[in-house]
């Protein structure tokens, strides 16, 4: 996907627009505190929504997660869903986008009462941004095939830290992905501390074996696109399921791929040492991909952003 | 402790200190960006030495962890050991504090290319303030001993974050304060997933059981005031030892108290359901309290402040 600010490519939000401290301002402007709690306590949940052709993906989806995720971690910034909804809506405008990466981040924020460590003294705070498009995994990379290493670090346990509430505790995924880039690959996936596959830095995994789609049911993130490409699979006639998912049914699997907001469906030709078909992406992957991208073209579950709130 | 800015209380730093993107500014410009994947990833470390009347406390004990952490992490700011010394004791001079909360943090930044995914892309940078002092638990609370509250939400394991490197991934320990307060207890503390006691949310735990001295030896950060404790036990003839320390003998000892650089050794008189003693700090918590402070009186382990960097 390319960037394409609408018509006026030298304005202040070329590089995109945030909400911060209640203020639309050009990215470089926005920042938080370092006292900020949603940075020395990673006190902060966050959803990502994407924008294909001025129109945001399953808009209601991604808010309803994050209402979620803020109810779970008891955050609650004054903004209210419909202002939330209005303000990305306005962010990606400002940045004139018409494909975009869109960000919205509820902080704890600082107690009002110096020294105080109560999280309920706090004063919780929206952030929002529209920036242009980023894949997780590189188009060129996407092409050939991501190269997947299974990482040695074993994922934090789902009872410590809830994954299906969307954080920025990365310690244990970005461990895998150093680990990934030391061996010459390009991203990991995590097991649990009990061998079982669950999910990369930004993405779920899916697996093809006989042609059975599968994608993890513990330490992973309830994605939506997750949820898009199960549809997608009943759409096409492809049996698929959420499963437990060993370490050996991944390094045995026929294809694999990743799927998340920020890229879609990513498909993977290597796992560790294991070469996959030809070391290239997969059929039955490719065909996901291909029909993920045409349902957007196709307009499915697409909110246009009304772009006349730039003004 | 009282926070005394030395002689002009209307000076620019007030309110404290920081040196952040290489300038040194008042706290209140002393942001980051949204963007940081010190924010987005949790990808920092962190520690917290702390000035008392002029002079920062087992100052080297602190860098040496601070870098043990980056280390762990490969974050390398630019600023070199020496430079991040005068950091720290200029931003202490700047704003004008006898006591003071001094904490370095290192953050990933972001990478220079748009898009990468790539811990190595990125511009790793230092972050550093000083702020007026700050207690863990409240003064009032350590008097009447804090009431202590064991956390329902396992610890993360240490195979999944290292609890050594210190780091702001507090969401499990954010669970067990909210638990806490809910339950009208002042403060937390977890165990792991096997039951063993760990750590509160910034303090190590001790027990006191028949005259011996413990604290946990897993899911813990290996704490300057830990360390601190352990070797004036020996030096007060006490018996003390880092071992496993189940659960229950944390809710069957005689007495507890947690230590920390905000507080240093801090009693705690009630655990869960459990009134210890008198329901007041034991005798050999507020023993090792005030030897703590008669110690610092003493200029123990003391660095003075070159508060000349402030000219």
């Amino acid at each position: 996907m390319s960037t394409a600010p609408i018509d006026s490519p030298g304005h202040a939000f070329a590089g995109g627009a945030a909400y911060v401290g209640g203020r639309y301002v050009p990215m470089a402007q926005a920042t938080i505190s370092v006292l900020d709690w949603g940075f020395t306590r990673s006190d902060a949940v966050y959803d990502v929504v994407h924008v294909f052709r001025g129109g945001f993906f399953r808009l209601d989806d991604h808010l309803d997660r994050f209402f979620q995720s803020m109810q779970a971690r008891r955050l609650a910034p004054p903004e209210g869903r419909a202002g939330i909804e209005e303000i990305l809506h306005r962010c990606v405008a400002l940045a004139g986008l018409r494909d975009s990466y869109v960000a919205m981040v509820a902080s704890r924020g600082r107690p009002a009462v110096f020294g105080s460590r109560r999280p309920a003294d706090c004063a919780n705070h929206l952030i929002a941004y529209a920036i242009p498009w980023i894949d997780v995994i590189p188009p060129a990379v996407q092409e050939r095939g991501a190269h997947l290493w299974i990482g040695g670090t074993p994922r934090v346990s789902d009872a410590s830290v809830d994954p299906t509430v969307k954080n920025y505790q990365w310690s244990d995924l970005t461990s895998g992905l150093l680990e990934a880039h030391d061996n010459g690959f390009d991203t990991a996936v995590l097991c649990d501390a009990d061998g079982f596959v669950t999910e990369g830095p930004g993405f779920n995994i899916f697996i093809v074996k006989d042609g059975r789609v599968l994608t993890p049911d513990r330490g992973s993130l309830h994605g939506v696109t997750r949820r898009s490409v199960l549809e997608l699979c009943e759409e096409l006639g492809l049996p698929a399921e959420v499963a437990p998912v060993p370490r050996d049914v991944l390094e045995d699997a026929d294809e694999v791929f990743a799927a998340t907001t920020a890229g879609g469906v990513m498909p993977i030709s290597r796992v560790g040492g294991r070469i996959l078909g030809n070391d290239r992406p997969g059929p039955v992957s490719l065909r996901l991909k291909e029909f993920y991208w045409r349902k957007h073209s196709e307009g499915w579950r697409q909110t246009p952003v009304r772009y006349d709130l730039a003004g």
